[in-house]
């Protein structure tokens, strides 16, 4: 996978697929629906594994209100892991709190965009945002 | 202003305000010419003064090699001060080196992004660039 996108709502999991579709942004993306599941995904279970899925992994969405181990917990473990660093991190969230926006920046995420409730604003902001990361921004991964 | 542009080649600043006026993307631009100017622009030149610039400013476009102060301490410096680390800053440079990349995230830039070349490729990357910094992501700063 090059985007994993760890969102516990199913619709709005479905509905970022069809917008990267409509848009040919064809990314290969897994979708987690709890932060353990995301964790898994990256790290194996055994926390020490999944080396093969790091390498090819470009773009993490990050929801923040998840199951079992929350979005910051999610995302301090990737930023404080050396083999995941510099993944670029978004927080898609429909919290518009500045506590959560500041507790998200203190942890390293690299962007913090509010997931929008209409449908076209949805679509516009989505597949900008997946446009310019995965097309636009530079990682040391290759 | 809304954004500074860190830039010593005077071409390449030009280009960009070109880009943003064309695609309607009507912010305001400041440009430093060099490192200490963007310092001095930001901090006030006491390095405490300043206040009301760093409350405006919601984005930094950052070029690495820049006289009398590089891109790297400028960004350094932004991002370990209080009043300024929560400032999206990306670096925009000519340098694909793995080295460049690495350090720049090391020191907390949001986003890395080789400067094209070519017009047409320059065009697209600045202009969706600056919609997604200016539309899509969210800051503390309000």
């Amino acid at each position: 996978m090059e985007i994993l996108q760890v969102e516990d709502n199913v619709r709005d999991a479905q509905l970022t697929l069809r917008v990267l579709k409509k848009h040919n942004l064809s990314h290969t993306v897994d979708v987690a629906h709890d932060g353990q599941e995301a964790l898994n995904l990256i790290f194996g279970k055994d926390g020490r594994s999944g080396e093969g899925v790091v390498a090819g992994l470009r773009l993490v969405l990050l929801d923040l209100k998840l199951p079992k181990v929350d979005g910051f917990e999610v995302l301090r473990r990737l930023k404080t892991d050396e083999r995941t660093k510099w993944i670029p991190i978004v927080i898609l969230s429909s919290s518009n709190q500045e506590r959560d926006i500041i507790k998200a920046y203190e942890l390293g995420v690299n962007s913090y965009v509010i997931k929008p409730v209409d449908y076209e604003q949805f679509d516009l902001v989505i597949s900008r945002m997946v446009a310019y990361w995965m097309s636009t921004n530079e990682t040391p991964y290759k």
